[in-house]
């Protein structure tokens, strides 16, 4: 059985069809437009161009960003401009000539991962999304857990700063204000400015306006040491949210994705030694182990095609 | 059928005999030693006692202050001095002529709330003990969740503020050093101490050093403003975590125990009032309903008599 997978992200909309191993055979992508009715419309042109590939597809998954409950009702969406208390499982399940099932956008990469990825067969997992904000799912017994309403899993916002930076929801001192991929880009003009990270500034051009977590990450890759103990700095803060979550939920594995753990070792090494410090009992009991993501972008329409499959299974 | 319950915590042992309906038929107290050889032949001595008042009990559940895994070991346990690295299950169903089962106190206390107190027939639910520090349970469907080693739902231990006072974990800025039963005593103290809360200060007979969270109480009870003041900016830091909670668990209702809930909707009403204005998109969405514990301190000795029953049915 083939099924269908979209992810719907603030800017762009991926889709494909994906086999039951979890194997993406065909592909259609749109920008993301303003409104709603101009959303479904490119939804359903994307559906045609991948229903012509494979005209056997048996349902849609869909993963989008904002709070979606049980019902696929989408009730909050700050990333979707025009996109706000849309029924999108009901108007895509009376648009679309096949079964619809619609979730948030992390919840559904988490489930790609525990699907196809770094967290096969693994009952209790944690997925940390570190990328613009900061997104994650639950997996418990296998599952996406979703909680009383369908809103678990808003990770990124969790107070770990009373006095901390004002995060994109309005609330300070938010995980995702101090430790998502942007933060660590905020950290970096920050550092430049007062003179600290000389091989940073170098990466974007002597500009410090122009540096993102990008070029923080370029400079410690290289081995800069000013940059590498930027890195150190941010990946503590990292591990601060980490370990709050790992002590709410003691997962077996917490998984790590979006484009930062390119970085490799040189984020997850100085990532897991802070972990292990700030966890309770850290070094009294097994602790979860930190992984990165196998799946990258591609997590959301892998899991959205197998969350799909498991509706119509 | 009837099984018994442990509640073994810092100070005091609790025990009882309960029956299918979560009543307590037949009681025994002891106190707390300072060694596991001492705890385990009060232990027994309690359980003699039970078994002579009601010789049908068919099953021992016990609930214990600290880090226990999935077997019954007692790896960490701070508030138990003399008391760590022990396999308790294991050497309690050796000492014990009836099946054991042994889990953390908080866990066992949110079982009993699950099972015959606040959160009956609620499949997410999550309890948050303000004590001398702060516990609790997950409820996921309808069971305590206990993570991937057995160490999930240390809520008290999520780090809130970066730069907060030390917890008694060692690590900085804990929601528990922050919102603890004891916490409040502490800001009573420094409020007092600055000459911000008259009232409080002469429920403690003019010595700030005997201001504990109960003269806040009192104060803030008989209607005291400058005391109401203080309870508002607890009830805040007491609303950061069940918000941060929320905003990863979305439970359907959350439970709160401990003492202080003797204070009623002078506390709860501020709760509800700072935990919707910090939750994420509190005015958009159902929210988690705050909820007084039903079964107090007992609690601890009925959810463990529950877990008995569970383990033997």
């Amino acid at each position: 059985m083939h099924t269908i997978g979209f992810d719907i992200g603030g800017t762009k909309i991926a889709a494909a069809v994906v086999d039951a191993s979890g194997r993406e055979l065909s592909e259609a992508r749109r920008d993301t437009p303003d409104t709603w009715a101009e959303t479904s419309a490119a939804l359903h042109s994307a559906l045609t161009e991948l229903l012509h590939a494979c005209p056997d597809a048996a349902a849609v998954g869909v993963g989008i960003a904002g709070l979606v409950d049980r019902s696929g009702y989408l009730s909050y969406g700050p990333n979707l401009p025009g996109i706000e208390h849309v029924d999108v499982q009901g108007e895509l399940s009376r648009l679309f000539p096949l079964p619809v099932v619609v979730d948030n956008d992390a919840n559904v990469a988490a489930y790609g991962e525990a699907k196809h990825g770094a967290i096969r067969g693994v009952d209790d997992a944690l997925v940390v999304t570190l990328g613009t904000g900061i997104g994650g799912g639950l997996i418990i017994g296998g599952e996406v857990y979703r909680g009383g309403h369908g809103f678990a899993a808003e990770i990124g916002h969790i107070t770990i700063d009373l006095d901390g930076p004002v995060c994109a929801c309005g609330e300070r001192g938010h995980w995702e204000a101090l430790a998502s991929g942007n933060a660590l880009g905020r950290m970096g003009r920050e550092a430049a400015s007062e003179g600290r990270v000389p091989s940073v500034l170098a990466q974007a051009g002597g500009v410090v306006a122009a540096i993102t977590g990008h070029e923080v990450g370029q400079a410690a890759a290289a081995g800069a040491p000013d940059a590498l103990a930027l890195i150190d700095e941010y990946a503590d803060l990292v591990a601060v949210g980490l370990a709050s979550l790992a002590n709410i939920l003691d997962p077996s594995v917490i998984v790590i994705s979006g484009g930062i753990i390119n970085l490799g070792d040189v984020l997850m090494r100085p990532a897991r030694k802070h972990f292990i410090a700030r966890i309770e009992a850290g070094t009294e009991r097994p602790v979860p182990e930190l992984v990165a993501a196998e799946l990258g972008e591609r997590a959301g329409v892998i899991g959205a095609a197998a969350l799909a499959r498991r509706s119509v299974a």
